[in-house]
């Protein structure tokens, strides 16, 4: 997915919340908004999102000299959502549909993102998401590649998230590499939140090496691109993840919630509409 | 008021909404966020934001070679508004303080800008605004130096909101003097609409000479600079307007409504309180 105009107050609005949240400095703050304006002079807008993200997020960690502002942040939402785990593991395993219990329960958990200008309720969230009706709804293709599945890849997004990742790929029975992202960026996961949640006890975790806030396949790393081409189904999880891989040309479920209109205009959908979309399915 | 971090990604908002309001050209609108980017650069944050945002309206004439990008929008909310003038007027009659319930118009007219990032609904907002409480309430200050004013000098705002100001300003029952931008800058007023809406059968019209959505006193021109200081009573109207003004050294009558957290903050009071607020009251 290209840039939108309107991605670019985002990308300043994404730049000092995370600026604020890095430092206190005021003359760092504005060194660093003088620094994206700059940088967003130059950049192309074909670049997906996340591309010009990753600039943006890198200038942050040089500015204020912090290379993992939201990791606080990071840590009480893991801690959250891992008090809810043992009540979500029961709200799967009583439902008619424990599948898609749990792929309503990983878009759920997709609210916890940071770079999206908004707050949250994740309680309130899961409520409405087990309810809500999809936009997008390719459940039947993704049975079906599933049951014929040796090789799952899952791309994980965002830190706390992952804990309603885990419900899902447990649900899955299959063996599952599960993807994080090469560095820090935003409240995105990292191998070190991908343990402490215990991922690595139900799949096989490995970076992409990203340093984008999506998987950006120019960022990443051999061994994540040989899984990429390699697997029979790839799980994609959130916003960005879906603007840096809407364009490939192999098969991949995006699991999201649209959750700016940028997004929702470009994929034809609502604002805050939930999908489960596959592209190049046969 | 100085400019504040979140007035910058506001900034390019305004300059994207004005941008696309004045041509359909995308290559042009990508121009205008690069050139607001290198101006953003360059500005002092010790700048008021209408200060800055005369330089973006200005970028924006230039880019897009449409001196008034707004004509039209302003032409359908002053027919609006003109058609709810007599009901108004008979609703201001009726009350039992004519003079609050005119000043309480004038705010709810307030409503009708197109700088701010939000919808409006005129009906919907002079209801709530007849009802609503003061955050803060210099009503007997007011009436205190309206009684002895000789000269009082109006600043006007948006353009519509000006078929309110006359409502008010017909209220006061004293000669008045209404101040007008010195060229069309977002949906503000000038000369024109001002004859359009009749404000110069009730009061004397001036143009500030200001290029600024506000008055920036140092793009004012001398025959303002003279009223504004020569005047006995002065009543601003709007954001803009408090945002020019908040420092000066004489006192002022700020009607306005608090239409984002920056201002709100600034003042001290919450997003959406209306304020008759007094500065430099003897």
């Amino acid at each position: 997915m290209k840039t939108y105009q309107d991605c670019i107050p985002c990308f300043f609005k994404q730049a000092l919340r995370a600026g604020n949240i890095a430092t206190s400095n005021k003359a760092k703050i504005r060194q660093l908004m003088n620094e994206v304006e700059i940088l967003l002079e130059k950049i192309s807008w074909e670049n997906t999102p996340p591309e010009t993200g990753a600039l943006i997020y890198q200038k942050i960690r040089e500015i204020t000299g912090n290379p993992d502002p939201f990791q606080k942040i990071k840590a009480n939402n893991i801690a959250h959502a891992l008090k809810l785990y043992p009540a979500l593991k029961r709200l799967v395993q009583s439902s008619n549909d424990p599948l898609l219990a749990a792929v309503r329960l990983a878009i759920a958990g997709n609210v916890i993102d940071l770079g999206v200008d908004k707050k949250f309720d994740l309680e309130t969230e899961i409520e409405q998401i087990m309810q809500k009706q999809f936009a997008v709804f390719d459940y039947e293709f993704f049975k079906r590649e599933l049951s014929s599945a040796r090789k799952i890849l899952y791309l994980g997004d965002n830190a706390a998230e992952a804990v309603f990742d885990r419900i899902l790929m447990e649900e899955l029975g299959k063996p599952v590499i599960f993807a994080v992202r090469g560095i820090p960026v935003i409240n995105d996961i990292t191998l070190k939140e991908a343990e402490t949640i215990g991922i690595d006890r139900i799949a096989e975790v490995i970076s992409s090496g990203s340093i984008a806030p999506g998987t950006v396949l120019h960022y990443c790393n051999q061994k994540f691109i040989h899984e990429f081409n390699n697997a029979d189904l790839i799980i994609s999880k959130g916003q960005g993840n879906f603007e840096g891989l809407s364009s490939v040309d192999r098969s991949v479920f995006f699991l999201l919630k649209a959750k700016c209109k940028v997004i929702a205009d470009h994929i034809g959908v609502q604002e805050n509409d939930i999908l489960l979309k596959g592209i190049n399915l046969q």
